[in-house]
């Protein structure tokens, strides 16, 4: 079978069950595909003390510059309810036009695609006029700290440089053409937590109620807006995911009072800028005092999540015009640039080149019947030659 | 030994392991103790769907008014960690001029010392110029549905009627002579859900986070506060005792949040009215929107816990100068007439008479070491002595 056909290669793939943090022979399966047609592969294990190591995989095809780097992961979430799916989730098997495993579109078959795309401009117009490389991790859906930005850094101190990257995640909401993503918004996560006297609830001038100090924090983080948007992204977003005081007498007042919150912010921040809003914003509140009748101070703690994910946007405008007039050219349909939605990969690869994100529709993604249609597999093989082929051309005439 | 000796009778009464609902042989030791003073005593056990039954008692000495209740229980909280008392809980070892156990003087100790007071009384004078009876449970450290509350309607059911009534209680804080209550603040509490609309923190567009309503809410219920307190009570207060969403995950809005509150209230109000001021308060911030920037109104419920604990205040000077006047010609210490501190049976008693509650000094109530000293025995036994003889000369003249 040859590396050409997206179907194939996606059915090697997903025969491999490669759960996070399990190699599973996915990324052997990769190496069998690019081997033949002229990639030096190298895999690269990453360790961290108490954490499973984590194999990666690194392939460059030529040797000259321009350099467009492929970025995903063959990893994959847990299929979750095995009994739940139609078919089993590690057999790829195709019914009614469809193929059903986990990884399907998240993001095996960003990965059969490209591999495909390769074959078939290598076959039809020799080698690329500079590189390829598929730089593949194994850690995306797991805490992505052996992934890649340990894999990016590695290959960096080999000498690696890229001119650009796509990565093949799933970023169309409905049809095969809706959206490419040409940045994300950051991400910052923390815990608040503010301290008070525990005591009887008949007995208030006793104890200080945390209750009263911790609801003006919260809402200080929740309004007003951090801002009103940008250009190209929609306002930042806090949101105080979860209280929890967890005291069940209803007769006692609790010590202390804490609060969880996440804040998705765009390009008017940094993490670090945004974390000193947040303490300003704390800071304010809690001088202004509890709720009434306790005007005092509130004594509080603010504690980070590990690993804020920064924000990136891509202005790079030959890449994204490759690639959306490879949409065009492809599917007739003209992509919306989008920073929407969660975190990606791309927050780590936009410190060493462009990156810009396009792949299969993400409804089935994470579920059971996780499933990709056999036709998406053929146009997105088809978009993303056309992309190598724009993208080389406009490379060299640049 | 004579019941006249209240030291005897808290013996007696504390190697009862009486913990509710166990009668524990308490009532038993009690009926021991009246029996024999003349004494009608009857023993009332009350019942309920998926519930332990409960013992109570009701012994009356005399046929004729004015009519004087003692009221209490005989049942005690667990001992918890039995190993780390100086004496077993259940043993009423003295050392140094104190006696050890698990309601020495919450409050086998008061109604100790009462009986021996009687004792002394008909000794003394012959029988009361009326009557007086115990009007004693098994269910006040319980859930207090088939103890005192279910045995005043039955007693009044068979025709009893009282003028007057004094509770047992331990109500002093220091020294024996401290406080007498006159009144205890009513008790509500509630839960608060507030509704929303689960999501992803990528995309909070599609969801509606409920902490966004939820904290207007609790909000509203702490401030402003609910009155400034009368001549005879302090404040009204409301404390929101725990706020739980129970969302692990940082990265999602939860669908519903939620938060218990207890407010104890003053004569300003009923339960009925305290009610009423919650339900307004929370309207009007639910029709004000949550945060910014989400405007809509508040889709919130509350849910009563059940049974409030109604406000009472008694005003009859009689008793209470009966009362104040015999704790300071045995102590020489002028009470404090006070309304502070959690609810008591009495809340139930004042639909009958008036209520007034005089006992021990509670420092250990409740603790391990549970203890107290011999001399405040004989003390509460002179105070409620010079009471008896007080209140009736006075309920005669009247
Ligand atoms: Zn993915
Ligand atoms: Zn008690």
């Amino acid at each position: 079978m040859s590396a050409s056909d997206p179907v194939g290669n996606l059915q090697s793939l997903i025969r491999c069950p490669s759960v996070t943090p399990a190699e599973g022979g996915a990324l052997s399966a990769l190496e069998a595909m690019l081997k033949p047609l002229g990639f030096r592969v190298e895999r690269m294990v990453a360790s961290e003390p108490g954490m499973p190591d984590i194999e990666n995989l690194y392939a460059r095809l030529g040797t000259e510059g321009p350099h467009l780097m492929f970025a995903g992961h063959t990893d994959v979430v847990p299929p979750g309810d095995e009994a739940a799916w139609s078919h089993p989730p590690f057999a790829a098997d195709i019914e009614a036009g469809e193929m059903f495993g986990r990884g399907a579109v998240d993001m095996k078959g960003g990965i059969a695609c490209f591999v495909a795309a390769v074959a078939r401009h290598v076959e039809k117009h020799g080698p690329p006029k500079g590189s390829i490389s598929f730089l593949i991790t194994g850690d995306e859906e797991g805490p992505a700290i052996n992934g890649t930005e340990k894999l990016l850094a590695w290959a960096a101190g080999r000498g690696e440089r890229w001119d650009a990257c796509l990565v093949g995640e799933p970023t169309n909401p409905d049809l095969l053409g809706d959206m490419i993503k040409i940045g994300r918004r950051g991400s910052v996560s923390g815990k608040v937590t503010a301290f008070g006297v525990q005591g009887h609830a008949a007995y208030p001038h006793l104890a200080d109620n945390p209750v009263r100090g911790l609801l003006p924090l919260a809402a200080a983080l929740m309004d007003p807006p951090f801002d009103g948007g940008t250009p190209e992204f929609p306002a930042s977003n806090l949101e105080v995911t979860s209280i929890d005081v967890g005291n069940p007498a209803t007769n006692v007042i609790p010590a202390k009072a804490a609060f969880a919150f996440n804040i998705r912010f765009n390009d008017t921040w940094t993490a670090d800028t945004v974390k000193a809003e947040i303490v300003r914003r704390l800071d304010e509140a809690a001088a202004a005092g509890a709720l009434r009748p306790d005007r005092d101070p509130v004594r509080y703690e603010v504690l980070w999540a590990e690993r804020p994910s920064h924000v990136f946007l891509t202005r790079n405008n030959g890449l994204i015009a490759s690639l959306a007039a490879a949409v065009e050219e492809v599917t007739g349909r003209s992509p919306a640039l989008s920073t929407t939605g969660g975190t990606s990969d791309a927050r780590f690869i936009k410190d060493y080149c462009s990156v810009v994100e396009f792949g299969l529709v993400g409804q089935t993604m994470h579920m059971v019947d996780e499933r990709v249609a056999l036709a998406d597999l053929e146009t997105l093989t088809q978009i993303y030659g056309t992309f190598l082929s724009r993208w080389f051309d406009n490379a060299l005439l640049s």
